[in-house]
């Protein structure tokens, strides 16, 4: 794993490039600052698709990405792959009228304290990046005249500095002859890019204040530059744009930072991730453009970015069944796919697996869950193993053989391009086509006995969530719907409360029962329960 | 100065109260996330004073503080004061329900980096806070049913580790015999705060699972507990609350944490700041209630908070030209004023200062400004010294003598309550009575001579800054306002400009004037400039 931050990204850049050009798929992964905007953004099993986007939406471009990781997977030898991990940190650009505010959950960062992050790294020492609006700002304002005037520039350069310098420049003019020169230090910051920064604002500043002189940089680290007196006749030509271009350039390059990155991603080398939802879309708003109003103009867009996406975890919630005996893919998290799918008995399932070799130190002995270098490696892992599981499932073992990564790439396209969504009506969007039908049970529809029965969200998750993960909306103090995730909850609990004293529990049926609500904002809140107490009870009934 | 973190927070606890109770006054100091929410919040001397209160309010309420600092002033001698600094690091609390969203600004976090902030720090040891409506959310989730159910509780206990503990209890209650107990480890964290949360909601948990068991803790650090199975009989009481309500009030205090200081200051020692408009929102924001919807309503009621309060900026500009031969107080940044008013000049300005004593080390031999304990310690001395130069300035020096804190009190009315305001209407607020009129100059309003000659903020920027502070407001193509900070400015400006060739400026009259501009909205962006550009044109002018 390489760790790159703000002051050695330039050095490794080159390394990056040749990472991801001569990939088979680079996996990735994102860390950010938080989940939900506001309760109001709370995911549930009501969602449709567009409401659930809407909700991403308008939380994910309010939060920010900490960390992201990039593992460029290559077949090195002949069943081995050699994964080149990366970790990046990252920090909103601040430049001129560019001063990002972002949000963050409080507990979404206590989450990334449980794994160590270092807050620090991504403040002092996050990469800069730019979405295309950024880009234009950044352009139009390193053109104009406004630059470096007004407040703006009290983010990029100590106004303090910048009156000593002024000030020195100003006297050394009054006692100096026409065309002599002098040397002087603009810029002693110890970071490259801080310091290229502040030499050009302070060159540009001098210029715009004295007509009178001529700027030479001297060395190549921007550090020192040579200021001449113009004579009279020199003082009309217009020395202000002479050498300004390319430093103007060069500056823009270098607030693109992490934006370089994303650019050499779109070459259209698989990109894979594990429940990768969010993930795209904040690398969409950040490093591309703002969110569209739409869904469907997301797919689109982000289709154009990345034409060829593949998601684990809807890999293995699809294939989940065919391994229900061996256990492998039962939990779907990242770490325990990781950790099933790494095992012996993951590494056996289907013979000769390609083992995966780290191209440096750094995770070879080390778990690092939840850095995204680390995760990003294993979505990676993980994405590897099913391909090779996924493609010689049904062949005969005497048959298998380690193959190409074009003959994977064949046998998983019923899953490329198809995301994972979590607790929705739909299980996973498919970017490059319709989505799926839902495959959630109907509604139920609860309705108290008596009139002096209210019905409380909470008592209905305590008494539905014992048969699976359930979402409440109390409509009206009499009535109430259920979303379940799957058949099996949902019969259960018809079931469970056919004859129950307090409360009937039906289907929803939009025919006979949606008059019922249309009185009814939809608005109540919605209670959740589910996965933890059904564990318990379980773990009850076995004794 | 003493370093405060959630993890030594408990223990300082009796030294910060027994520093706060026996103090002359105590000075304070906010570092925070952000300052603008957006550029519409950014201030101006547009502003009058309910347009910046309303700014200020829509942009503290949703940053959050990093970093508080206090220092104690107590008279521990004839003419010598002690000073007790404490540094506490913050971080929003996280429990149940309560799970803040604040904002970065990016620029305000960079700001920090100068001055070597710890983020680390912030996020894993801040101390946590709560204002009135979140003690009342957490009272009723504590004594509601709802207590760690659903979602709410993964922001405070790992279910994994809550699984575990369960399947633990329920095997051991299927094998052990009535009225049999076990010893039982709940909670395992370093950090003692977070451990007693842990074991509560663990203890709870297991409490409302599992009817037939009663828990009791073994040791002070409610690591380990006991428990048994209980009979048939037993199992008719209502073990549940037995013991809880003790345990709910202790995780109240902990969850207040830092508002238990703040309650300290309530009884009526005079609080010191410097420019801390920002710091009294943001407390009485985080610690108190939400802000009011007008800046009446908060006077009044952070009058009832804080009755007695001292803005040594406000101080220093009120009797800036008493100094001018001097320079004392030229500048009155926090940092000059300190480093001025403590030079030997400061203290020889008028004789028999008192002099300040750090009560440990860590500020001795250090400047750490931006450090909110540093700069309370700052404002505290910047206070005192005023206060002695204030109040003997007409005093011979020959009757000069080291006094009481009383009489500076005393000498110090007219300053008592009075906030100061950078860049506004006024320049300051009153907290106990009416605001004073302002005392900016009349807007100037600016028109281009000619229909092809359209103004442009910047170019006017660019032309009225050169004679001081000016913000600049475009109305239309061919109009605009202009506020200055002071006379010298403003008449310097309409001087200048007497027979301009493209603009007239004249005062702002309006009957005369405002018609003109019914018709616009006054929505144009606001430009500013003055100060630097200034300097620099002075530095020239003195060659």
């Amino acid at each position: 794993m390489v760790e790159v931050l703000k002051s050695t990204f330039e050095d490794y850049l080159p390394l990056i490039e040749r990472s991801i050009k001569s990939a088979d798929f680079v996996a990735i992964d994102t860390e950010f600052t938080g989940l939900e905007k506001s309760a109001k953004e709370r995911t549930n099993l009501f969602d449709t698709t567009e409401e659930r986007y809407q909700k991403l939406k308008s939380s994910m471009s309010e939060f920010t990405i900490t960390q992201i990781g990039l593992s460029a997977y290559k077949k090195s030898d002949k069943n081995s792959y050699t994964a080149t991990s990366f970790n990046f940190f990252l920090y909103p650009p601040i430049f001129g009228p560019l001063d990002t505010r972002f949000l963050v959950q409080a507990s979404s960062f206590q989450f990334l304290c449980k794994y160590d992050f270092d807050f620090n790294k991504f403040v002092y020492e996050g990469i800069p990046y730019l979405n295309k609006p950024q880009i234009l700002t950044v352009e139009k304002y390193l053109h104009s005249k406004a630059m470096f005037q007004g407040k703006n520039r009290s983010n990029d350069v100590d106004e303090d500095t910048l009156q000593a310098l002024c000030s020195r420049v100003a006297e050394w003019l009054v006692k100096t002859e026409e065309d002599q020169s002098a040397i002087l230090e603009v810029a002693d910051e110890e970071i490259p890019e801080l310091r290229h920064v502040k030499s050009f604002i302070l060159r540009t500043e001098l210029k715009q204040r004295f007509k009178n002189i001529w700027i030479n940089v001297l060395d190549n680290e921007q550090r020192v530059v040579q200021i001449s007196k113009l004579n009279e006749t020199d003082k009309k030509g217009d020395n202000i744009t002479t050498d300004t271009k390319e430093d103007r350039e060069r500056l823009l390059e270098n607030l693109k930072g992490f934006t370089r990155v994303i650019k050499m991603l779109k070459g259209g080398v698989p990109i894979v991730g594990h429940n990768m939802l969010l993930d795209l879309l904040l690398m969409y708003d950040k490093f591309h453009k703002p969110l569209p109003d739409t869904c469907e103009e997301f797919k689109k867009n982000i289709q154009k970015m990345f034409p060829c996406v593949y998601d684990t975890k809807h890999m293995c919630n699809t294939n989940r069944h065919l391994f229900r005996d061996s256990g492998l893919l039962e939990n779907s998290s990242l770490g325990m796919l990781y950790k099933n799918l790494s095992s012996p008995a993951g590494q056996q399932f289907v013979i000769d697996a390609p083992s995966v070799v780290h191209a440096s130190d750094g995770y070879k002995d080390s778990n690092r869950p939840h850095e995204a270098g680390y995760d990003a490696y294993m979505s990676g892992f993980v994405f590897l193993r099913l391909a090779h599981i996924l493609t010689f499932l049904h062949v005969k073992s005497t048959e298998v053989r380690p193959c190409r990564f074009s003959r994977y790439m064949s046998e998983l396209k019923p899953y490329r391009n198809k995301i994972n969504v979590i607790r929705g009506s739909i299980n996973h969007l498919c970017l490059d086509g319709p989505d799926p039908q839902s495959n959630r049970p109907d509604l139920l529809f609860v309705q108290s006995k008596h009139p002096s029965f209210q019905l409380h969200a909470l008592q209905l998750v305590r008494w539905f969530s014992q048969h699976g993960t359930v979402d409440i909306q109390i409509t009206d103090p009499r009535r109430a719907l259920v979303a379940t995730s799957n058949y099996y909850c949902s019969n259960d609990i018809l079931k469970a409360f056919r004859s129950h004293d307090k409360i009937t529990v039906t289907k929803y049926n939009k025919w006979k029962h949606s008059p019922v609500f249309r009185r009814y904002i939809w608005a109540g809140a919605i209670l959740s329960g589910g996965a933890c107490l059904l564990a318990l009870l379980s773990s009850r009934k076995k004794n």
